[in-house]
C-alpha cells in the first residue's frame, strides 16, 4: 500500500546573488518552509491550513503559491487525483528570501511523492515555477531552483528551464541577516529601470563572468574582484535603511561580497569561514543602528536542496 | 652580450563571442602580425618599415598601434631606451579578426624581449591597451588577451585587468571565415544603441552564464543552449551582407554557435571536429551568393598566444 501522506521541507533562499539578477541563486538551509500533502477522494488541490511565520496567505488553491504548483503538478502527472496541503511557513513574507519559492517547491515535492508517476526534479521545477508567478506576477526561477535542487544554482532559460550547480570554493560561507521589516516583491521590481547602459552592461557582465569563473577555479581573488551588482543593488539600496553602512561593515570585515538577497530586505555576503561571524556581526550592528531587530546566520551553501522529512 | 633584434608572432582573435561583449576573446593562431623590435641608439620608438597585407598604417609612432604599445612598455620599464619596429601584416585591415590588437601584442612582446628588466605578461596587456587604443578610440582588451595569452580568455576591468584562460571542451574547434570587406571597427561600434533592455540584459547574461558554465563542465547541450548574442549581433548584422543567411546556414550544419567577430565582417562558429568542415563550408557558401570572397579556416582554440619567433 503507497502513502497516503508526504512532507517536505523546502529551503529559503539568495535570489541574485549580487552578479546574476534573475539567474542565480543559493540555498539558505536553515530556514525553510514545511509542505504536507495528503491524497483527497475529491479531485484538484485543497489547502487545509497555514501556519508558522506567516497564516495570512490565499487558501483559494489557484491564488496561493504551494496550491498552483501542485495544480500545475497534477494537471501535468495526474489529472484526477486530489491533494490537500498543509503548509507550514518557516520563511518570513517580504524578507526577500524566497518564502514563495519555498511554499511551491515544498508543495511539489511532497506532492510528488505520492503520485503513481513521479516526474523528474527539472519536470517539477517548471511546476514550481507555476507557482512562483502567483506571488510574483511573473515566471522566474533564481529562487526555485536553489531551493529544489540546494546550493549555489545558476538557472538558464524560462521555457526549457536548464539548472546547472555551481561549486563553492572550500571554507567559502554565507552570511545572511534579515531585517524584521516587510518589503513587497512588487515594490522591489518597480523601482526598476527597464533598461541598463551599455558601460554598466559591461561591467555587470564582466563580474558575472568572473565571479563564475572564481567559483570554477577556487580562485577567491577574482570572487572578491567580481561579486559586485552595478546595476541592480543601486537603484533598491534607498528601500532598506541601513543598508550601504552594512554592506560597507561587511566588507571591512572581509567579505568577499555583500549584497540585497533577491528583492529585499534581506541581505548576505560570502566570507571565509574565519570571517564570517565578524561579518554577520557587523551587518546585524548597522541595523541596530537605524533601530531595526535583524535575525542573522552563518550558514554553509552547499545543502542538499528540497527533500522528503 | 643580450639580443640587440627580437621578433614577435601574435595571432588574429575573435573578440565577444557572442556572449561576452569586450570581455571574450578567442586566439586564432592561422593568422598573426609579425614585428621585428631592434634597438637603437636615440632612445624612443620608430617604426622602420610596415608590410604584410596592410602597408598604409601610420609611421608616427604615437598613432600607430605598435609602436604606442611600445611606448607604454618602455615609459614603464626602460625610459631612455630605444626601440626600432619593423611590423609585418597578416591581418587583413578591419577584418575584425584583432589586427590593431595584434601588432600591439607582436610589439610589446618583441620589445619586452630586449629589455634589461622585462615585464610580466599582465603588465604587458596593460601596455598593449594603450596601443589598441589609438585604433579603436577606447580602452579594451577582448583581442588584446586572446592575442597575448592564447585560448579563450576573460578579461576582467579596465584599471587592474585579470586574466582568466577558460578551458574549451575537447573536440571543440572554431571556424572563422573572413569576407574580403572592409568594415571599420569606429562604424561597428557607432550603431551599437547606448543602453539594453531589462530582459535582453538577464536573457543575455543568462547565456553568458551558461556558456561559461558550459566550457567549465564539457557541457556541450548548455554551450549550445546559451551561444547566442540576442543584443549586439541584431544591431550590426545588417552591416554584413549575407550573415544572416551564412549563421542559419552555419546551425543547421551542427555547429554549437555563430556570431560576428568582433565588431565584423569576419564571422566564427564553435562545432565539434567532425562538422567544422562543413559549417566553414556552409557559411562561405553564403558570401558566394552574396558575390562576396572569402577566406575560411579550421583552427584549434587552444594554443599559445604571441611568442618570440
Amino acid at each position: 500500500m503507497s502513502a497516503q501522506s508526504a512532507t517536505a521541507f523546502a529551503p529559503a533562499s539568495v535570489g541574485n546573488v549580487a552578479v546574476g539578477f534573475d539567474i542565480l541563486g543559493f540555498a539558505v538551509d536553515v530556514l525553510g518552509d514545511r509542505v504536507t500533502a495528503t491524497i483527497t477522494d475529491a479531485p484538484g488541490v485543497t489547502i487545509t491550513s497555514i501556519s508558522g511565520v506567516v497564516d495570512d496567505l490565499p487558501k483559494d488553491a489557484a491564488l496561493n503559491t504551494a496550491g498552483r504548483a501542485v495544480q500545475a503538478l497534477l494537471e501535468r502527472a495526474a489529472p484526477g487525483f486530489g491533494i490537500a496541503l498543509a503548509i507550514g511557513k518557516g520563511i518570513p513574507l517580504g524578507s526577500g528570501l524566497g518564502g514563495s519559492a519555498a511554499s511551491a517547491v515544498g508543495g511539489v515535492v511532497a506532492a510528488n511523492a505520492l503520485l503513481p508517476s513521479p516526474l523528474s526534479k527539472l519536470d517539477l521545477l517548471k511546476c514550481a515555477m507555476h507557482g512562483e508567478a502567483v506571488a510574483s506576477g511573473a515566471l522566474h526561477v533564481d529562487n526555485i531552483a536553489p531551493s529544489l535542487f540546494g546550493g549555489l544554482v545558476l538557472t538558464v532559460g524560462i521555457d526549457h528551464p536548464r539548472v546547472k550547480q555551481i561549486p563553492v570554493p572550500a571554507g567559502v560561507r554565507a552570511v545572511v541577516v534579515h531585517p524584521r521589516m516587510f518589503l513587497a516583491t512588487r515594490e522591489a521590481r518597480g523601482v526598476l529601470s527597464r533598461s541598463v547602459e551599455m558601460s554598466d552592461f559591461v561591467w555587470q557582465t564582466a563580474n558575472l563572468a568572473g565571479f563564475i569563473s572564481g567559483c570554477y577555479t577556487d580562485d577567491l581573488d577574482l570572487i572578491r574582484e567580481s561579486f559586485e551588482d552595478v546595476i541592480i543593488e543601486r537603484q533598491r539600496q534607498s528601500l532598506i535603511p541601513g543598508f550601504a553602512p552594512a554592506r560597507a561593515a561587511a566588507m571591512a570585515e572581509g567579505a568577499l561580497g555583500c549584497s540585497i538577497s533577491g528583492a529585499g530586505p534581506s541581505i548576505f555576503a560570502w566570507a571565509l569561514d574565519a570571517q564570517a561571524d565578524a561579518v554577520r556581526a557587523a551587518i546585524e550592528s548597522q541595523f541596530a543602528v537605524e533601530g531595526i531587530e535583524t535575525d542573522g546566520w552563518v550558514i554553509d551553501i552547499d545543502s542538499p536542496g528540497a527533500r522528503l522529512v
